[in-house]
């Protein structure tokens, strides 16, 4: 493991249960009743241990959307030209597409991302250009990547979040392009979760009963062909990875030692954070699941982290859209906990319940 | 029936079913691929449809919180004094309270009703003064209010969403404060669904197990004692309803039939759509429930109705905080539908599926 990766990972502390205990406590002398506002308390409380602060602050919010490219395409696993994925970032550039205008409702700016598009894109000045290899293998034939692809896409991943945090960040998203990327993103489901392929492969951007059958056919082969090692994350990002899946793990890690919140989108994040959390299991508690997608194994994901999704609104678009929605609650949670006045500042009478 | 209320009534259309198809179709040119956005597409559909127009706009919104307050108070159903009504309303009024700070999240401006509050409020240029009373009489002795009451009650709901329709308003969200009120709406809801008291009473703001056998107790008194006819909904109103409740149906019956949608919150507004759907059924169309709340009962209230919540956080305070969130989520659908580009116009690829 790298130095990058191991030194990121050994800045994850516990939250801080100080700021928590205090944020709690202020949540309470609230001009509500105790509790009433439900999830929202709890992300309030959530983020003031991970920010370090009794009252959180929201200002800097930003939405990161890697880009990748899957060779396992050529199997035939959907409906999309593998180009679609260079198309769509230029998409992105031109603020187009769904996480443009999600994040932009959010307050949250977009950075989006080339790690491992197959298109050599055009320079662009909103283009953040890290290819670490343009896109992957096809893992119903060979790994995905190297070792060595996989931990420069991990690293890229905490150096682009570090960038950012540089420019002003107090709470992120994470999103994903990448035609093929469901197919991967099922493979490490089933290689660290243990959950069998029929259960965790679905129909991504939407294709039939049979395309179903043939990709999950893709996988077990996949897993069969590559044998990842589910104690070893990094093996399993190389052999049944994609390259913004690396890239979103270390994104996640690259906030955590940061003490940033980090709003995780659907299930290509779901598979980033699968790796990153089996990586620094301490992770998890900086990690909010924006919602439960639509994609079947989605839930699994979730489940097998030990993360409660705060929408469930039949999102299956990726790139951060629905990471974009959690950022928004989590702006409105913690605005609630710094705007809301006191029963003390309001004049208003207590419950006499004690 | 009064005139304002049977007009209102008569002047609900059927949804504009050809603004709704070509909403559906703007949908699937879209960059992303069709349905991918779940529930924001079908929001974005039926505002389309409410507002009669193929790309729907949300420029104007507002929260109206309508106070009022309960006699029932002298039961002890609860664990706050009566005055807190009025407290809570000042608190509005200066900002503090949740619903002010959701509402600025959401672009919203607060609409604040002293309908029914108890206490004489002081004169203040941000409250609407219309109070139809100085609170209920205590249901668990008799009527909640007059026929005549009942009826001016709805009345000014629809004349205060048509005052604010003339300020500008694209969709409205609807709120409420009253200390007791979740005793009066249990009674509605048994009252129309047919349910038992047991079954859709809960803790409100926080009661002990003891607490709440005594509310079911006053619930089932009230029904026995005024024996409202579910086949008069403003019998019900009259007999078992609140002020605010009343206030509440009139504003969703006047927003639907000047083709705006109405985001409904939690138990209170729950109430107050049951009266209103009863009266006009065509309603139920312009109607978007914003959440279920964890008041026992108001789930429910939701499938009695045919209604699905957009959010499920565990949110029971009301004053239309759950409402807030729900505009931002239909703001944001309507704002996919009518910022993101079609594939012609971005260049993509499109599914070679069909």
């Amino acid at each position: 493991m790298a130095t990058l990766i191991e030194n990121t990972i050994n800045m994850i502390k516990p939250l801080d249960a100080k700021a928590m205990d205090k944020a709690r406590a202020r949540q309470n002398l609230l001009t509500k009743p105790e509790g009433s506002l439900g999830r929202l308390e709890d992300l309030s409380i959530q983020i003031a241990g991970i920010q370090r602060k009794t009252i959180p602050v929201i200002h800097h919010k930003a939405v990161i959307t890697m880009a990748g490219d899957h060779g396992v395409v050529a199997e035939g696993v959907g409906n999309w030209p593998q180009e679609v994925t260079a198309q769509m970032v230029e998409n992105f550039l031109i603020g187009g597409a769904g996480v443009n205008v999600m994040a932009k409702q959010a307050g949250a700016r977009n950075i989006i991302i080339d790690i491992g598009v197959a298109t050599e894109m055009k320079p662009n000045p909103k283009l953040i250009s890290r290819k670490v290899a343009p896109g992957t293998g096809n893992i119903a034939a060979g790994p995905a990547m190297t070792p060595e692809q996989a931990m420069k896409a991990v690293e890229t991943g905490i150096e682009i979040v570090n960038d950012e945090i540089a420019r002003g960040l107090d709470i992120v998203g994470t999103g994903d392009m990448g035609i093929g990327n469901t197919t991967a993103s099922s493979a490490v489901c089933v290689a660290i979760t243990g959950r069998k392929p029929s259960e965790v492969t679905g129909r991504g951007t939407g294709i039939s009963d049979e395309q179903l059958k043939h990709k999950i056919a893709i996988v077990e082969k996949a897993l069969a062909i590559n044998r990842p090692d589910p104690s070893q994350p990094l093996d399993v990002l190389a052999k049944v990875g994609g390259l913004e899946i690396g890239g979103l793990a270390g994104v996640m890690l690259g906030s955590a030692a940061q003490g940033i919140p980090v709003v995780i989108d659907g299930f290509i994040s779901g598979a980033a954070a699968l790796i990153a959390i089996s990586l620094a299991p301490q992770l998890k508690d900086y990690v909010i699941a924006s919602h439960v997608s639509a994609e079947a194994g989605h839930r699994a994901m979730l489940e097998y982290m030990g993360l409660s999704p705060l929408l469930d609104l039949g999102l299956r678009l990726g790139e951060g859209t629905g990471a974009a929605l959690g950022i928004f609650l989590c702006d409105t949670a913690v605005k609630v906990l710094s705007g809301m006045s006191t029963f003390a500042e309001a004049g208003v009478s207590e419950s006499n319940e004690e």
